[in-house]
């Protein structure tokens, strides 16, 4: 199904060559003060088109707001936001249209419903996540100005190109400061470099995304099933080309001693803290009140130029030679959508918190 | 919530201290032939006691199917399946009473619920996971007598001590053949040398479990959200002492190019494969008819004989010398929880494939 | 929360006075021909300004269809669709932005939210349930072209003027002959005779849909509590003004004996009926393939022209001289939205019996 | 599925020829003190045997508190209550094992599941009602212990009798001082009556069951689709035999006029009220704080003494005379498991309220 949450859903819909794409957001609090702009500033973060390593392609991201909003805040009825689709015109997808293209969902979607959409990927496409940013806006700016909650991503690794950032020393300035979303300078420009040049060369890469989410209220979470961290790893790896999940300490863990990953506790000015923070932040599936932290790992961008060796609906055997354009790294545009995704899963859980107090 | 899944539910209750735990399966199908035994098989792998490398701690998992099957076979009605706890004495807890123990949920739990059971970890304790592999004993038996869907896991990890195993020769079997549950003989010895150590160090270690599923139906899953990728990690992220989930190539994806990453397609008597299967089974969230295969990383047990600085639940520091017994490495306990969970999410995309094909 | 469904869900948005009002329907299978003349049909049933004994408003209910459909077909993606609202102009709405409507939802919405939208009714305005009428258009034509069910309701009550119709020799053109929808054309009479009465003198009246679904696949429903008639007991009693809800013999049924009530099983041309149908097709829940017939008390529209007593929101005794115009009996109105709402059950439990078959 | 609400979860399981019957309750806030006691007291009032107009057959409804609760007080863990079924011996169930009696689901479970319990009716049998009114004397208690919410059914018709009582004056001691439990003593004796001749005619009867929810907090229920009444109709319809809901006016509101129905606000002692309650305490589907008031309509026992045609499993014709031991009138039975029902909607809702206030 298309939608996401339990107290506070989504629901999203549109594909990339239909007449929109957007979302219903059902269960956010009434009195929120929420505008156009403070939906678009995240957009925009998402948006094809906005760097020389992004696709070249642009899309109109613009989004409406069309319902659930009255004089500037929310009303308790659900939000509905379209981005209407201004570029549809067919580009050029020729062979497209016969062949399974490897890496995508062509022949999946094609088993699965009888058909595909081969102008533009459909609803597997990339433009379907602008209305989980879109959504994500929301929670955060309720997180925001409620819990002071602050969710922040940014890229760590690109091919085998990896940051090591103290995530304390961050600001959204930081990592906006280059398109490559690394707030590491000097990496971010190694990084770029060689994006610039697979580009050049047809091919593509993958990468990782670090975030962290502060000021978390403690005792978020289910002890079972519905923990915080398995929120978190359904949300993000239902993001296109995500491939790995992993929080706190995550796939270091399987090399670490008991002695050495129990993160002690203490107490300073009246609040139980703890002096690492190998857990992420969670204890048991619940928030500590430490600081959220996890990463996810996303495949390279499956559009590439190089010729590529597959099938056509058929099962005869050709050469694919895409056309079209791509990114050569979708990890700096998936950033503002692992926030987004973030957001409402902390969301959900704080209604859900609020509920059982 | 305690209850997982859509179509096949499981609602799991129960506690380390109290009369019982056990689980009600809602939603599978009339007419599958079942037995308290086929239960038992797969709870007697994740039973404590069971080897020289777990807990010495026995516990009684006898299990009762108390409704939902009549004459051998399901009915259609709800499955519900009790193992009694029979060695509920109070251990010498002790400290425990008092202390929050580092790596557990004592203190998340007592934020969140205004208590918590000392006794053995309540509803956090690792005992609550029967009822998980007692459901997934049910939807793996349909699978394999259905479908022929196959689930099988396994360690490769523990520590830094790595196994590299070719999972197209694995069997039960195999798997079986040792007590840490690597089908690597000789990779398995190490493993147990280590954990043997630690042991009798008062220490512990992380490690990871890899699975793999075969002959999953072309199509389950799907394209937003519910992605099969996103359903498995939020089962497994939803284990006890889970960090991380990769599903194919994971977090080695980052590091891959496109034109490497991308699995071509290929037909061969008259089937849709793919030469390579770095995707893991699935594109765009849904199933290729290709291995399933991922890999689940574990913290090290919470638990350790060792001397630990901590608070009480006053604020003020003291020193937790951990009584009672427990497992140096939980990994290969963990593996017929990963299974299980696995054919859980299995099962219920296949009975949405169902609905709507 | 504004979603109704489990496997055929519908989302709704919109108020009265924001931009546009909508639904996004989730879990519809890929294939179904459908095209906005399907939904408008039914609209149009619906929309208010239809007759001289309806509202003399005049609200445009055009729908676009904006996702889900490629070439005439449904792809299995969420099909969102689309009523932009024209008349928003505001009315002369005066007094009502400070005053309590007797019968009216403000007062509750205000004690909920905080606020409540004056301007038409906000998202309580009768608008709405043009979402759930577009819905239903498309279970409708799946339902007829798969299965040929029939789903088909028809005014029986107005105030105290009763019909008496046999249902097996109803038409959708003996109910669409009058624009009361009663096809009884000498009661039909009658009942617009009072209305216009009504109309005139300021007030208003209640009435009764009764409504027919044939050929419904023996099997729908659940055991316990997602019963057919409780899941179309929730649909009809969610409708704007709904007081009652009863099916087969109803409140009848009370005052009848076992012996009477017990419909007779025989068997005809191989297969099994009952006698009579006092059920009205369903048994434990379960459908048993017999008619299923139900019918829906509602109260009279609580818009008057006449003057009433009632307070402000600081709690004042004023006198609510009612503007704007509106429905002297919504009755008429109300039969599309029972079809749509009856077509959303069976289609949703149509999917569940796939599921599990 | 046999799970309801959704924030605070019922999912009840258990045969009536199985090990036993019982629930899991999911979402009771921790804190709240419970004894079995407390559960077997509604119990008691809903179990066969109780009086001389109830079945002859006992069941023995001990229950027993499995988890969830400690030290005398829910933990927040899920709540399973258990009671094993010790009458299980199989009476002289000879013909039925295969005829399809009529006024049963029999039929319908054969054809839904392909099989039939057909040793006191399985999962249909009204035993199973045990585990929601298990369930739902948690959510009363919590609901007046918290809220000082009171629920209070009784019954207000057997057959043609029909009792005109004046809630206001109802209490628990008055709707139990008679077997037939209608607080009026004049009519009860002639129900009790018109019950004891039917029974030695082995015959049944119908009747209706009134319920009263005082003190429900100001804003409960969901605009749309989970409106309180929507939500009440959903719980009623899924009791065994009922087939008809009312709320407030109810169908009465049919007959009636706007000017006359709709209720008057007024101020008093700084609180809105109004002067009269035809909306029966909700308005667009929200609780106002009026009482709410509603009817449900049962049928006839369909086990009857009395001679009966149908026909056998091979679809030919046969009389059935009943064997087994049955109640001549459900209703009086029906009015803690109505109550229970009541008490789990408006406990949800509570919750809901909670979460997004």
């Amino acid at each position: 199904m298309n939608t996401f949450g339990k107290l506070f859903t989504i629901t999203t819909f549109g594909e990339s060559h239909g007449l929109g794409v957007g979302v219903v957001v059902d269960g956010c609090p009434a009195g929120l003060k929420i505008t156009e702009a403070d939906i678009q500033k995240e957009l925009n973060r998402r948006k094809p088109g906005q760097s020389s390593i992004t696709t070249s392609r642009k899309e109109d991201d613009k989004i409406r707001i069309m319902s659930g909003v009255t004089d500037g805040k929310t009303t308790g009825a659900p939000i509905m936001m379209l981005a209407e689709n201004r570029d549809a015109r067919s580009e050029d997808y020729g062979q497209l249209k016969e062949v399974y293209r490897p890496g995508h969902a062509d022949f999946t979607y094609e088993a699965k419903y009888g058909h595909r959409e081969w102008r533009g990927g459909g609803r597997a496409s990339a433009r379907t996540t602008l209305a989980q940013v879109a959504a994500g806006a929301i929670a955060k700016k309720y997180l925001k100005e409620k819990l002071n909650v602050e969710i922040l991503g940014f890229v760590d690794q690109v091919g085998e190109i990896k940051a090591a950032i103290d995530y304390n020393k961050l600001s959204l300035k930081k990592v906006e400061a280059n398109p490559v979303r690394c707030p590491d300078e000097k990496i971010a420009k190694e990084m770029i470099k060689f994006i610039t040049a697979l580009k050049s060369g047809g091919d593509s890469t993958g990468g990782a995304v670090f975030a962290i989410i502060k000021n978390v209220p403690l005792g978020l979470g289910s002890p079972v099933f519905d923990k915080l961290p398995a929120d978190l790893a359904k949300a993000m790896m239902g993001i296109n080309a995500a491939k790995g999940f992993e929080i706190g300490s995550g796939f270091r863990a399987a090399e670490m001693r008991g002695s050495e990953h129990n993160d002690r506790f203490y107490t300073t000015k009246g609040k139980v803290r703890t002096k690492t923070n190998f857990a992420g932040g969670v204890l048991g599936g619940i928030s500590t009140g430490e600081d959220i932290y996890f990463r996810v790992a996303f495949k390279p961008t499956s559009t590439i130029a190089k010729a590529q060796d597959t099938i056509d609906r058929r099962g005869k055997q050709v050469v694919l030679k895409a056309a079209g354009r791509h990114d050569p790294c979708i990890v700096p545009r998936a950033v503002p959508i692992v926030e987004a995704m973030a957001a409402l899963v902390i969301m959900d859980h704080y209604l859900q918190w609020k509920a059982y107090k």
